[in-house]
């Protein structure tokens, strides 16, 4: 039997697409074929920034129901530049309904975090982001999972697992494998409506349909491969094809 | 001397391009630069049953003289609940004039695949595939011979030889590396126009190319390669240069 | 602080993207999201010559105020052939307005490369090309700085540092790590304005980036990365987040 997938608005099963300057057309194109399917787009990095339609493409995704954040290193570089009220006005002027908190590129307190989740999530809805971009520091799995729960007790409604585009840190090893330990922790101790999984490789998205079923929520997805994972979550795909039948 | 290019109708020569959810105006896109080039789009694996637009898509591809299927996975995923009708329902439904018979992730006794390739061969153009998605099931060449040549008797227009999306299994090894032995034993019992190899990596284009020459059937082309495969089978390009002088 | 980026018409800090086959309406999106990002598109190898709607779409490119040529391996196709006359009337036909030259693929000698560079530089903008496709042949780093500067005072306006589109040749090792060494040599020999790195990968672009700051001219950047490339260039990447705080 095929798996029954969730709908919007969705808890479980959310996906998250990573837009790095699609343009309108290119926009309504991944809306056309996987609106229905999107939860969440994320203007990568510091993308809206150069973006020049970008207002326009934000009220297009947003008339689909698909929640807008732009990236948390560009929160990172507002906040280490002391320019929040910049970052709010940024963020509000571009008509975004959700805020990403990230520490992945600079040194901030956790209590500190947690003060910034705290502040934005009166406002706006937080997703906050656990790990560092830097693959040679590595973070102990029981830290990783007390951040994870201050971060949600502070207003996070979803907090993220590290992983970047490339798929090769957080919760991956260098080669792409998933750190099975850290997962099955942040699993144990938080329901899967509260966790993010960022799986930009096909590999990783089929391992974590095996694992948690087809409404896991996963994160950096590219546009052009969200019909794809569907298929993954369904089991009508090579991969994944003996984990529903 | 550059090449002389077979054209449509082509027996030699072809290119199939997986299609993994275009929206419409990206399959018009494929079909401005490349609709004189492409000879089957594949909706890969599943994604036909997730792609809202897909029935107008396909019209769009077939008034291009393109042929249409959908993935083998989705015929094997009917099969294997017993459901042959529901699938020759959906094809048809779907105004796909071609079907591609696999049995890359189940078990299937090969005179029952040989069954169905009889059965659909009287009123859809069939390809079938041989080779397994499974990277550590490794057919003996005699054998995947015998089952290209018993698939062709059984009606098959077209036998495909397996690589998947990756161009990892199959036809080659887990670094995408040709296996010669198996390839050469395919040519020499089976017709160039009989057979059509998937070769999604560029490498794994040009390697054929510079075996077969120009007129080669090449699969699981990316949408936005058809052009750049163009001119590797017309050595205008580093990879294939030196063939055609 | 971010770092100042050049505008157009610049010397420095420019972007060449790999245009292996767009259609007319990719190539509009592409104006829409980086026409102000983008100082050369490069058809690349020999795709202007299948791709039907080719001089409607470099005509939107010249409108744009971006310089478009097409790959070199095209006009070594033509030289080898002894048909410079065609490649020239090829090229004009297109309405082209940059050339480039380049023995990537054949053998030429160095005066003669020279030559070629100094006939075409009288019509049309150059850019030649030093480094061999083949991986098995190393240049010297002190032929390839004196072929720089020949080139140069032979009437390139710039000259590119091959890598390929894969970008594991030339200036790379087969790992895609940048020769630090050659690099370095040229950068002492030669401006930064003289000079196109072939970076098409991030870590690439990343590498540079860091190595000589936002305003390095980069070259076969993916379209669908160009404003991916300018968070690299201002820092707002976490590849290069450090590089300008």
């Amino acid at each position: 039997m095929l798996p029954t997938r969730s709908e919007k608005p969705r808890k479980m099963g959310m996906t998250m697409v990573m837009d790095k300057g699609l343009s309108i057309r290119q926009a309504e194109d991944l809306i056309e074929v996987g609106g229905d399917l999107v939860d969440f787009v994320k203007l990568g990095f510091g993308t809206s920034l150069f973006t020049s339609t970008v207002k326009e493409k934000i009220a297009l995704y947003r008339a689909a129901n698909i929640r807008v954040y732009v990236g948390g290193t560009l929160f990172e570089a507002f906040y280490h530049r002391n320019q929040l009220d910049e970052f709010r006005g940024w963020v509000d002027y571009l008509g975004c309904d959700a805020i990403e908190i990230s520490d992945g590129c600079i040194e901030m307190a956790h209590a500190e975090k947690c003060e910034q989740i705290r502040k934005f999530s009166g406002s706006h809805y937080v997703l906050s982001e656990v790990g560092c971009k830097d693959a040679s520091v590595e973070i102990p799995v029981e830290e990783w999972v007390s951040m994870t729960l201050n971060e949600l007790s502070a207003g996070s409604s979803v907090v993220i697992a590290e992983a970047r585009e490339s798929g090769t840190v957080g919760i991956y090893d260098c080669d792409g494998q998933a750190n099975s330990l850290l997962i099955e922790a942040l699993m144990a101790a938080a329901g899967q409506d509260q966790i993010m999984w960022e799986a930009p490789a096909k590999s990783q998205q089929a391992w974590f349909v095996n694992l948690l079923g087809a409404n896991v929520n996963l994160g950096n997805i590219a546009p052009d491969e969200v019909i794809a994972l569907e298929t993954l979550r369904t089991g009508l795909r090579g991969d994944t094809f003996h984990r529903f039948i």
